[in-house]
């Protein structure tokens, strides 16, 4: 099998997520499996029903209803460890060709866990698993074990028209 | 109806056609109608077989089976053409919710016809209608007329490491 690659979509535009899941899907299209695990967030998002139509995506959610807004809880710590424990063994066993650690970088910022930690479990991946890394701010660490880095950039926004999230768009 | 954006993916990085997937997938989850139009493309991606399973997502290709490497040719011009000509009736009439205008930009680039005039035909869509517009070198006046636009920054590309476009990842 070939080898697989780690991706990260950073920066402080729109898109991360949303590449993430239209490369999961057009991984799916070619026959691969993906595991779609996401730090941080355990809201209702719309990409969550997906799973229903498409064949051979799992998403699991490793964070609580909303978002840490100053110091993470007991409970962000809980459920991200809870999350990054799954993925180790999802990594290392192969099973799923694509593996997205959305928010992964977010759960660094905030220390939810040890970064060299979470660069062990990646690194001791089955070889062909491609990783997609999302989030703002990427750690330098990350940067540097990855294959493919894109910063996405905003470089205009609406909501500075005022519009707030969707549903079918931004959630 | 709400009113619908205009968004724009463009930059040199990896992730603009992907994230237009990524928000296809999405608003069809939050029970929205999609339709995905791709300009310059008419190879055999591996997003064209989502298809088969993402309910009420249409994809349609106004390209030819290769890229224009240095004038375009009277056929890239009558299928970029045909494509306009299709997506003006889309836009107008207003069943699907999100129409997204893959590599618009590089189309324009190309000069496959007027700017002035694909600019008209946004402008007069039912308002309700959301559409994503991508590709690189997005022009000034499209950036003008957009409410959300973000730069995918090349970083990092592991076409360094001698990595080709591979199936289910790239294309």
């Amino acid at each position: 099998m070939e080898k697989g690659y780690i991706h990260v979509y950073t920066g402080n535009g729109k898109g991360k997520t949303t590449a993430a899941l239209g490369l999961s899907l057009r991984a799916v299209c070619a026959g691969k499996k993906v595991f779609f695990g996401q730090f941080i967030k355990g809201m209702k998002y719309s990409e969550l029903e997906c799973v229903n139509f498409i064949p051979d995506l799992v998403i699991e959610q490793f964070g609580r209803d909303c978002f840490i807004y100053n110091e993470p809880t007991e409970e962000d710590i809980k459920c991200a460890r809870k999350g990054l424990n799954k993925l180790k063994e999802i990594l290392k066993q192969g099973e799923y060709d694509l593996v997205v650690l959305d928010e992964l970088n977010i759960a660094l910022l905030y220390e939810l866990f040890d970064i060299d930690e979470v660069i062990e479990v990646i690194n001791n991946r089955a070889s062909h698993v491609e990783v997609i890394i999302t989030g703002r701010y990427a750690a330098d660490k990350i940067i540097e074990i990855s294959d493919l880095v894109t910063e996405m950039k905003e470089v205009k926004h609406y909501y500075t028209q005022g519009v707030e999230a969707r549903s079918g768009i931004e959630k």
